[in-house]
Order: C-alpha cells, then structure tokens, then sequence
C-alpha cells in the first residue's frame, strides 16, 4: 500500500463488488478513500480490504472504514457504489460528506439514477459513471476482479442534455488513471448510459431469468440470438429519446460478453442471495421513458413484468 | 364400473394426465378403451386406473392396458394422447391400430401437430381436439382431476381450411359427452388451435419460466398483465392466418384463469421432471407461422427462446 501524501479525499459509498474494488485501487494509489461497510466494517477495520484481481493482487490494510455516515470527513468526491434499489437511504448518506465543492459520482446502472442524488445534493454536483467491470465480493472484506474494470465518466445534466467534458470530470478521470482504470470522459451522459443498458438489459435479465452464466447465454444459440434481438430495442428506446448507437457497438458488445470469463451478473447474484434487484433502474425507467416517447420496447418490456414478477416473489422487505 | 356392451372401440395413446382421465372416462361410460402406458403398465394390469375428481372419484378396475402397440386391437378411434415432443414415436403407435375406418384424434397442445399424425394415417383420418382440462398425474395409474374438462373437436384439413361439422365429429363427440364431458363441435380446428393457444403461451410459458402456478401468476400485478399483453399478439397471429379472435374471448380466459384451482401446468410439470416441454408446437411453430404471414410476434418470441434455452439446458437426450 503506498503512503504517498493523497492528492485528493474520496468517499465510497458501499464496499461491495464494485465500490470494494475501486476504492481499493485508489486507496493502492495513494488516494485518501473513506469506505462506507454494512455488515463487514469489523472484518475490514480488523483485517483491511483484499483484492484478488487478474492484474495482480493487492490488499489495503489499514482502510479509513466506517459505519456510520455522519462519522466520515466531507470529501472532494462522494462515489455512489450502492445498489440502486437503496437509493432512499441517499440523503442520510451523502449529507455528512458534502462540503462546498464536493462532487457526487453516480457509479450505478440504469436509467435515472442521478436523478436520486442530484434531488439529494443538487444538480450541479452530480456526475455519472459506467462500469464495465466484471468483479464479485466472495467474502467480507474480499473483493474478486475477474475481469474488465474500464470506466466511462459523463456530466449529469437535469435534462438530459449532453453537457460536454468539464475540469473536474477531467480531474476525476486523472484519478481513477492514476490508479490504473482506464477510462473513457463522455461528453453525453444519458447515451452512455443507454449504451451501458445494452449490455445490462440482456445480460442481467436473462441471466436471472434463466439461471445461468454469461457463457452459457452466449454458448447456446437461442439466448445469443435472443440477446441480438433485445439490443437493437435498447438502441430503438435511445434514438426515441434522440440518442443514437451504432450498430457496431452492438456487435462489438456481443463480442465482449463472447470473450469474457464465465460471470454470474451483479443481478444474478442479488437475486441468489434474495436481494432485491435493480430492475426499475434497468428495465423499468427504460421502458417507461422510451414509451413517453412513443416507442413501446416489448421484448425488453416482457423480461421487465417477468423480473417484477421474480422481485415480488423472492425478495424480503426492504429496510 | 359399468359392464354394458360397448359401442365403440377407442385406443389412448399415453396414460398420462389427460389420456388417462379421458380414457377412464370413456372406460367408466361402458366404451371399449384400450391404454398404451409406459412405466406404468404392470401397476395399472395389477390394480387398475385410479381417478379422483372434483366430480367424484371412480375407478377402472380391470382396464386393457398394453405396453406395445402391436398387441392393441385395431379401433374405431386412436386418441393421441402423448406429448408432442414424442410425436417421431406416431408410426410406431399408430400403425397397428388403424383398420378401413379409423380415425386418429390428435388431443395435442399447439399447432401442426395434426400434421405429424395425418403424415403418418393420411389426411383424411385425421380430427383434431383441444382439451381444457386441469389434471395431473400424481401416481402409477392415478389420476386427480383438478378443475374442469371441456373438450372442442374439429375436423383437421391439410390446407388448414374450416372443414365443417362431419357425421364422424359428430360420433366421437357423443361417445364423450355420454362419458360426461363437455364437447363443442368446431368447423374451425385451425382456430380452435389457435384459441387454444392464447391461454397456453401465458400461462405454460410463464409457469415454467417464474416457477409458478397458474394463481401466482394472476395474483401479480406484472404477470397478470403480461398475460394480458401475450393474449393479444396470439390473436395477431391468428389475424396473420385469417382467423379471427375476440377481444372478449381472451378477457374470458382470464376470467376463467383468475377463477381457476391453483395449477401446474403440463409444461412446468415437464421441466420439473427433466422431460423435454412442448416447445415447438405450443411457441415456435406459432411464431414461425406467423413470421411467415409478416406478423412478428416479439413478446410470445421473447418467451419462445427463453424456453429453448431451458429446455436444451435441463433435458436429458430423448430416445
């Protein structure tokens, strides 16, 4: 673990899967990172946080951990790395960490999700971000990268505008490439996350649906086929909402997902352990979006009603 | 268990749910019934066929039960009554039954079954019969008759013409209704296939997929109305082959689903016991039917290869 003087504070709001990993890598880069546990804030305060990663392994020691909040310092930047579906406890969350310049970076997937904490912190302080990252939390403190990890940064805008590239998207960026993500700044928020949907709303879906790895979707022909088909009505909702992605990307995100290690999607997982799932965030907002723009999804619809369905029947009461 | 002099002689091929209520049935009412059974057969020689029913358990003590079809006699009329999946097994069945006059009554799920059987006896013996019948087979030989029962026949023509009510249909339908069931006659077995179909899309489909009974799937609000939702792209393929469906028709099969005794369809029974669903003829023959008349049906194509899926996934290679 380095001891370089930190250049900048982070909060991490969540140490799961994904938040568990990058702030690891910016704590490992010297970064002064303040993580927000649940269940395993003893385990890390006793034990630091472990990071089996392809790129090599690494482990934080003595990570700045916390349970509550209201004892975490105010930061330049506040990553949110919870799921969506707790996306009510932002306000109790994000209050204690927001001083006069800090920023909020929404690392969540779906549609609408800035929203939430821009009507917690302001719109001005809210940026988004994508991750193609394929890692798990195999155990308390434990954090398994597996593979991918790259990261797309955008400007929220409130409607939805594309909002160019600003100093301190670029000063974020530098950061995370200083701790060796790569990352891609974006000038158009909501296209990136339409394009992010692409690969969620087939993938996560039917990896749910069907119970089954990523590899196996794309091994047998009528899920590779089936994926091929929900993508272009990702595509449909985006350019209704006058976003357009290429077809290209599509293939080429067909071919990602062909190369990537076997991997049980984030939903999946929540889903096994009877967590609710992000389903409004990635299929709900889309579908009700895209129709207010008068363009019905209903493939894309008819995996939605099925995963309300697997919500409503599978998970306990939220807290 | 009546003794008088049997009218006419039927073969029911496969005693399972619904060969073997249909049959005992006909067994009970004094016709002369042959059953092809399978693992079956020596427990049913032993201790005959066991049915209880909502309207009164009966049984058939000493029925003709068989295990090759080459020791069956010749009949008046052979029920096909095995899964669809096994139709490749019809001139096997079928051959020894069938004198001058037989006719093959093809009580099968889904569309251009009739075809298999007519491929294998000719065209012109052919009927075919929808069954609207809640029943399982809990046991060797043992029935429970859950809910319902209604029968509609109609005569099968290879250019998928109405054809009329036949002097045959007539006959058959008779036989059945002295056994106590209801019949109606259709001059349109395309349409009554089709019809037919409207509830099983939803309801097999979904069971399968969300592992649920038939009032789980009604009880939720995202399931009922995608029920809802499937109903009304059934009948576009039905308009893509010149048939025509109500609107109130499929609001009464909701009515009729929403009243029903919790049920597990034939097809979430398949992929529970590992056997290989009637995919084909009950999703893909449809959706192919209706791609070819211009009329994609996304949503029922969006379950069609979900079950593809599964089915290549869970079962075991068929004989």
């Amino acid at each position: 673990m380095s001891t370089a003087q930190p250049p900048r504070r982070y909060a991490i709001l969540g140490t799961g899967a994904l938040g568990g990993y990058y702030g690891a890598r910016l704590a490992h880069a010297g970064v002064e990172v303040h993580f927000l546990a649940r269940s395993d804030v003893g385990h890390i305060q006793r034990h630091g946080l472990k990071v089996e990663s392809i790129e090599g392994d690494f482990s934080i020691d003595r990570p700045h951990v916390h349970e509550d909040p209201a004892d975490m310092p105010a930061v330049d930047v506040a990553a949110v790395c919870i799921k969506a579906t707790h996306n009510h406890l932002l306000a109790k969350l994000l209050g204690p960490l927001l001083g006069p310049d800090t920023t909020v970076l929404v690392l969540q997937n779906g549609l609408e999700v800035d929203r939430d904490a821009a009507a917690v912190a302001g719109d001005d302080r809210v940026v988004g971000g994508l991750c193609f990252l394929c890692s798990n939390k195999v155990g308390p403190g434990h954090i398994r990268h597996l593979d991918y990890g790259h990261m797309t940064l955008g400007e929220y805008d409130p409607g939805r505008a594309p909002c160019g590239i600003s100093g301190r998207l670029r000063r974020i960026g530098t950061d995370f490439e200083r701790a060796g993500i790569t990352v891609e700044l974006s000038e158009d928020l909501y296209l990136a996350r339409w394009k992010k949907l692409a690969w969620n709303i087939p993938f996560n879906g039917l990896s749910v649906l069907l119970d089954a790895t990523t590899d196996r979707l794309m091994a047998e022909p009528p899920t590779r086929e089936l994926a091929r088909l929900l993508m272009p009505e990702v595509a449909a909702g985006a350019a209704a909402c006058g976003r357009h992605i290429e077809h290209a990307f599509l293939d080429r995100l067909l071919d990602y997902t062909a190369r990537m290690k076997p991997y049980r999607t984030s939903m999946k997982l929540d889903h096994d352990h009877h967590r609710p799932m992000e389903v409004e965030a990635i299929f709900g907002q889309p579908v009700r979006i895209a129709a207010e723009h008068g363009s019905p999804l209903p493939r894309i619809d008819t995996l939605y009603r099925q995963l309300q369905y697997l919500n409503a029947a599978t998970t306990t009461p939220q807290p």
